[in-house]
């Protein structure tokens, strides 16, 4: 198998594609897709002040390592949601990607916040650890770059993410959330831009893009994974793009291209009460979760 | 395992309604299933003559079964695709079905009408022979139906069909198609109108009530049918629903509940130049395959 730019010996198939590539071309690839996300979308400009928000996987990091190597702006940020016997592991992979490519790293500690880690606080509050996860991940990450003044979020959802989203979303008929499984979020309020540049590459292509950078990333799952359906449906998903390979890419193509049929997505934001950040009730989620007895205090005031 | 109803052994459980019935009360649900989609869609009055199209398997025979049994006015038609080794024995059971439970039955034999059988025909006009199966098939039983006074045309669709059909629409993005995943088409001018009494059933609970009421069906898969991609989607469909039953049921109704989006579905029909049935072109799709030459001479002489 040759690479199709050069005839040198291919390491890589990339079959939604029919494209056989050196590494060279391969690592060229994912850059070009990276920086072709970021301007066919409008991402962000390099002047402005990127946040990544990184979790220690190979997402995370290697969309920071893409970032950085294509001359953007960043700073790192990474949520410690003090699960015993996996949070640790992946703050030290954060830690040593931030010292290996020398870039400023915040770490926002679950724990030190509130007292005790994500697992106990699902409990307390009857939540599934997923969703108590995303909750304080969105919120956090939010905070953080308003507070710091970075005129974005960058997430490493890749195109397997987006595409498995989608379509639970649309198993569900979740109408409104369907509309926001776009590359792009765009700023409102106190709500950051939020960005997707990975949306153009595969799981296995961003594996294989780290593996070839030799990024140090961890490759622990977290515990709570199996909880998550959508995990199932990217595992359907990867069964019917093997026997149809460009399956998943066309389909969110053809998703961007339709979104409007679901509408904008927008919904009226308003400042929280408690704590000022956008929500569209009167307390947030985060508030009503976390704040349990200002949230009693202020009803019984108003 | 109880019968939910009657506390007798149940033969059956519906994950889906998490529901263990004995064959008394499950014969009962389903008979039930198959009412409440003709009320629920306002599909055809028991006064109606429906044209029920039969090919010789469980969907099909078992749909004509039921209209029977629920007291519906109906014929039957068999397409015979001249598929050597395959169409005979559809035909025989066919032709069995309606001798046993008297009814009136036409065969429309391919063979006889141009003189070869689908599998030629599709090498003759560069179709693959599921796409030409589907053309021929739904051209003769609308043609047949208007020409014989019936008020509609009656398919064996399942459930497990119209949600296949709806995500490999969905994942194609073709919107005008998604629009039509509906349980009734209404008539219009020539075409006349098609219903699907078992979209509430699954291919199982039909599989089950075939059994149970011995209605004698063809167990063989169309030679063909491998090159049906949606079946591989109904496989993973399927998985899913193992993994949460339910799924394929909430996913139709939610689409039914939120089809508008998609759009009407209609589209201008006029009658075609050749054989004045309904088309969105000049000349309809089945003229263009099977009248080339008369294609030629009116498109010299227009």
């Amino acid at each position: 198998m040759k690479c199709r730019k050069c005839k040198e010996k291919a390491i890589i198939k990339l079959y939604e594609h029919n494209l056989p590539l050196c590494k060279e071309h391969f690592l060229e690839f994912v850059e070009g897709r990276v920086q072709k996300a970021i301007t066919d979308f409008g991402m962000v400009r390099k002047k402005e002040r990127v946040l990544v928000v990184i979790s220690g996987g190979k997402d995370s990091l290697t969309l920071a390592f893409l970032l950085r190597k294509l001359g953007y702006k960043i700073s790192l940020l990474h949520i410690d949601l003090g699960i015993d016997g996996y949070s640790e592991i992946s703050r030290k992979f954060c830690e040593e990607f931030a010292h290996l490519y020398q870039l400023p790293l915040q770490v926002i500690s679950i724990k030190k916040e509130w007292g005790k880690g994500i697992k106990e606080l699902a409990r307390e509050t009857y939540k599934s650890p997923c969703s108590l996860c995303g909750l304080v991940k969105r919120y956090y990450f939010n905070k953080f770059a308003y507070e710091n003044g970075f005129s974005c979020v960058a997430t490493g959802h890749n195109l397997d993410d987006m595409v498995s989203a989608l379509m639970a979303n649309l198993l569900g008929w979740r109408i409104s959330y369907i509309a926001k499984q776009t590359p792009v979020l765009p700023e409102e309020g106190k709500l950051k831009k939020r960005i997707k540049p990975l949306v153009y590459l595969t799981e296995r292509e961003i594996a294989a893009y780290a593996f070839l950078q030799r990024i140090p990333f961890s490759r622990q799952d977290c515990p709570y994974a199996y909880t998550a359906s959508f995990l199932k449906i990217k595992h359907l998903l990867n069964q019917l793009e093997v026997s149809s390979p460009g399956t998943k890419y066309s389909f969110y193509l053809g998703f961007l291209k339709n979104k409007q049929l679901f509408g904008e997505g927008k919904v009226t934001l308003r400042e929280c009460a408690l704590c000022g950040f956008p929500t569209v009730t009167e307390i947030c989620s985060f508030c009503k979760t976390f704040r349990k007895e200002e949230v009693r205090n202020y009803a019984g005031e108003s």
